[in-house]
């Protein structure tokens, strides 16, 4: 179970590391849709590992095929099909973690819970599974585009390299002018050396993405439970070393008064604006149609390049080392995973909400 | 729709703060499960308002009933279905607040979702609603207790008073020895002066809610998009107020690197555990059999005794303040909420994992 | 699990036919509809037991409550919570049948399939359950109603006493005139007497309910499983008693050349219809504009005046017998919840169809 | 929506006629499960075209690969993907059919219903659909084969020509004999020299298949809505050219008195069973251990080799006549799918059933 998300437009993944290939079923896209291939192209290159000094060098070609669902160039609203074969899926050796579980992977909870041990990089919980999500993440886009609605995401945090600006300070047309995407020039330069620092340690080192959602009209989201900042806290959740979501004022929110926190309301233009958006643009868990932000924090990725102690599936102490080519840092790569997650869980409430009244 | 949590362990809840009563059906709770009503009804209890005087100073009864799903003290394996009368819900008077939206309250949004105006002290989106979950989850609870299974909450932060040692230093069977519900009783002086002071000011303030599972075994979680820790925050940010979601390292492990923060697996007594819980017993988005810990981030309640600007339905610019009797600060009564919501989870993932082997 | 229908119009039924009380509660009801009572109760008075001299003798009040989700006469889009109490439940005695399985009832599967024995009545699987869904039934009628769409149903056969007329042939508005719910009086005269007899003989017979929609735009349905009359036979296959479905042309259908069988389509005054319309008004699993219409078989009552063998719960034979007053024939009663769960399923698949195109 | 069955063992379907290519995404098999892949080659074989005579000669090769979920020969318990490539998709010609409406196809419902015209062979309303599904089905009959459950269909009607045995009176291991997949070897004469009759008088015809399943232990089904046999009903109905089901006495049911139907109960053996068996197997929604028996009606294909009345896009009167190679009659080769169906409802419903009880 798991594998599948959203309620009318609903993906379901599936897909190894190392099996032959992965993919996504797109199961409610509306019929109509323009479907740009080569925008679907371009959001994966964005995910591809080996497209910079500061992500692995593992070559993925992450070239996909649309099955089905699409016609002339547009959405039949029937379930669109994509695959993604694994062009290499045989040729790695993993003899040397083969019954050993790595420590902070999922290779002992996996065990633990199917009783088979898939030790081929990871399996299923493989971040290389978040290929599907991109892909249909920009079918999600277009879909969003069409209303109007962007979603932007770009790197605030990497280490304790903090850019203190927020969304409004800064120019997030600037995000993919560098390879960490951070749309402060200074700070990338500074994050991306921190990361190149870290990688010739061998080490790995934790970030934030910051992600910004423009246009969205106000009455998405379904209270009680399925409120909008719920759905998007348990997408941002469901991405690989992910450890938190806040939105809005979030953790910082908790130390102020409710007298600076709530964000009044006024006219501007016939409109109904807030003066602020503490409330990251959802109240009572329904967009009011101001910009909805949030923040995801990543970990630190679990493979390093150094000796860690732990067992194996006899339960003998044994040394853990990472091999090949990994990421030192997640987040310049996960920038366009949120960004797919984010546009997902929007297209299926922009849905949702036709139904709402009468 | 959104009114349902949970696959097999699910729970549909109903009812506004001032209609006749709302209540939730519970369905897929196992059979023979022994309905202790005396713990429901002292679950209630800690949610309850009126509690003491850093609460809101409001009556409620919270009376439930049973009305299905329990035959001679045991649970049926059909629908349970709880009912709370709201026993004075005609009294009110919110002629000062009919047709004006609130700041930072759902009143706008729902209104732009619906096209309708339930003025009636939140409808839906009041926090009156949890005392359905808290119900529902009393039932969990009892379920996880038989499986050896304790969820505890505490408060561990409120405005800039922060509780700085880890749920491992504390004493957690103190919670609730204090109004404010923090483990730490010098803490909690400071922490009860500070939200009276914040409540004479007729302001409020927020605070964060720390949690722990302890006796989780490992195999839980539904990967990729049902992970363990991804429903957990999705429940958590569904609970109202709530704006963060953080679990084991959270937003302080970005900036550890892996070398600290991989957490290295050993054997002891034959178990496997791992040396240090950075992950917070969830790996890959499955449980490992160490404590799970979680903080949830609320921010300051919007109702506040003072004048603030917005508009009314004609889009008028009005004042608005709160009247009546409020939470100068949601933490303490939310500590039950966030133990019901992480139980429903628990209950649910528990009973799928059943369904995981052959 | 099992106790909800529908995916955006969805309900959740609990309750026993012996326990406290019943109820539904109705998540996804569009906000604005006019919820009248008046007719909820109407409709309930159809289903209610007592009515006729054909239909069991039993007194059950069916009063209603209305808890949540309607506010100054409309729906409010949040969750429609009702609840019907049962006012005699302890008065019954069940010491005859506490511990044996009674011959065609759930008394053993239930028992098998939770390990529960609720001799109360049959619990759960008794067709008291129904009265929550004819509740929830009849605002899902008023919704079709706003946009032109009825539902009626009429019973076409009881036992050997087949109606041989289509229902164009007949005047369904005569359908209420006569206790047994048959529109052609005489053949229900027929109807009566033989019913009347048989449950003199201390026995039971079956019957069949047909159903027509008329009003259903052209488009509804979510092919491949989701199919229209997929959804409306699994709807109808939920209710009591039932043992088959049929659309169109049904069992007869299979008799028929492609050359008769198929609907040859036309326009009549700018509007596409086919000349015949064996397909039931739904091509592909999906509406094509024409009437639906549909039969559905039910079984004789298993409750019967006359000793049966047995076993009790030790495995021991026995001797059952049916005390108190049942129902000879289930049909006279069965009609409005057919035409509940047909109003449910099209209210349920009018709104899904609003999300089909761009 | 639409194209998901099932709750635990969980299928996604894709693909059209003439696509890429098909496939389907399971979710929810159990880890540990041997994976056949021959068995599910034979199964594939069985719902092909071409197969004889009687079926129609198009070629499709309807070879899967299975892309992710098996590892070493084992289901791993993550979504088991597979595809089924379209290897003529670009070969055919459609224009004689582009813009004209097929009477009795699903060309202007789904027209209607998404706006869009993919009139390349039926697109997702062609039988093709159902390759994915025998090929799911295939796995669902590994696991059920496992636990000692049997599911098999045969033809027991082909236009008047009635099997009158009951499954009982046969042999079914004679099944697969003959091409009509009848196994009464004199009947299955008769109906292949009438199938090839129709054939030749360029015209279709309908039938009924019949399916049981052997050694399903008691227990399983969820009532209220989904009862075992209303969930069975669902499955057959989103057949292609499905227009009735009925299990245990069905239709003829109706006519019997109680007295005759009820099932009396005894003990054989030490184990609980009715001494007949007009409840098919299910009581109360819940398998009851005996076997369960049900009929599924097809009508006739809807592509016939004559001129019928029809309309175009525009609206204007057109002769639509079918051309290629059509089924005369669709239940030789639905005999499969019919078992697949059941199968995925076993499936799930055993699953389900583990999370009953405490």
């Amino acid at each position: 179970m798991g594998n599948s998300f959203g309620r009318i437009f609903r993906i379901s993944t599936f897909g190894e590391s190392h099996g032959l290939g992965l993919g996504v079923v797109i199961d409610g896209c509306p019929a109509g849709l323009p479907i740009d291939e080569d925008f679907i192209r371009s959001e994966m290159q964005r995910r591809k590992p080996g497209q910079s000094k500061i992500t692995t060098q593992r070559k993925e070609e992450d070239d996909f095929q649309i099955l089905s669902g699409v016609f002339e160039g547009k959405s039949t609203g029937t379930p669109i099909g994509m695959v993604i074969m694994n062009t290499d899926q045989k040729s790695k050796d993993y003899s040397h973690i083969a019954d050993k579980f790595r420590p902070s992977h999922a290779d002992f909870t996996y065990f633990e819970k199917y009783g088979i041990r898939d030790y081929r990089g990871g399996g299923r919980s493989s971040a290389r599974e978040t290929a599907a999500r991109v892909a249909a993440g920009a079918i999600a886009k277009m879909m969003l585009r069409h209303y109007g609605i962007s979603v932007q995401a770009y790197v605030s945090q990497v280490g304790d390299l903090k850019l203190e600006k927020s969304y409004q300070e800064l120019n997030l047309d600037l995000t993919e002018e560098n390879i960490v995407r951070c749309p402060d020039s200074e700070m990338a330069e500074k994050m991306i050396d921190f990361i190149d620092e870290v990688r010739k340690s061998r080490d790995t080192v934790g970030g934030i993405v910051s992600c910004v959602a423009k246009g969205v009209p106000a009455g998405l989201g379904e209270p009680v439970f399925d409120r909008l900042h719920a759905e998007l806290g348990k997408a941002m959740l469901s991405i690989n070393a992910v450890k938190g979501f806040e939105y809005g004022s979030g953790f910082e929110g908790v130390k102020m008064r409710g007298s600076q926190h709530n964000d009044a309301i006024h006219q501007v233009e016939g409109k109904v604006r807030t003066k602020t958006n503490f409330s990251g643009g959802i109240q009572g868990g329904i967009s009011n149609g101001e910009d909805i932000y949030f923040n995801v924090a990543f970990k630190p990725v679990a493979t390093i390049m150094q000796d860690q102690d732990s067992i194996n599936e006899a339960g003998e102490a044994v040394t853990v080392s990472g091999k090949g080519r990994h990421d030192p840092c997640v987040v310049p790569r996960a920038v366009p995973i949120v960004e797919a997650m984010a546009a997902l869980v929007l297209a299926d409430y922009l849905l949702i909400s036709r139904t709402n009244k009468l």
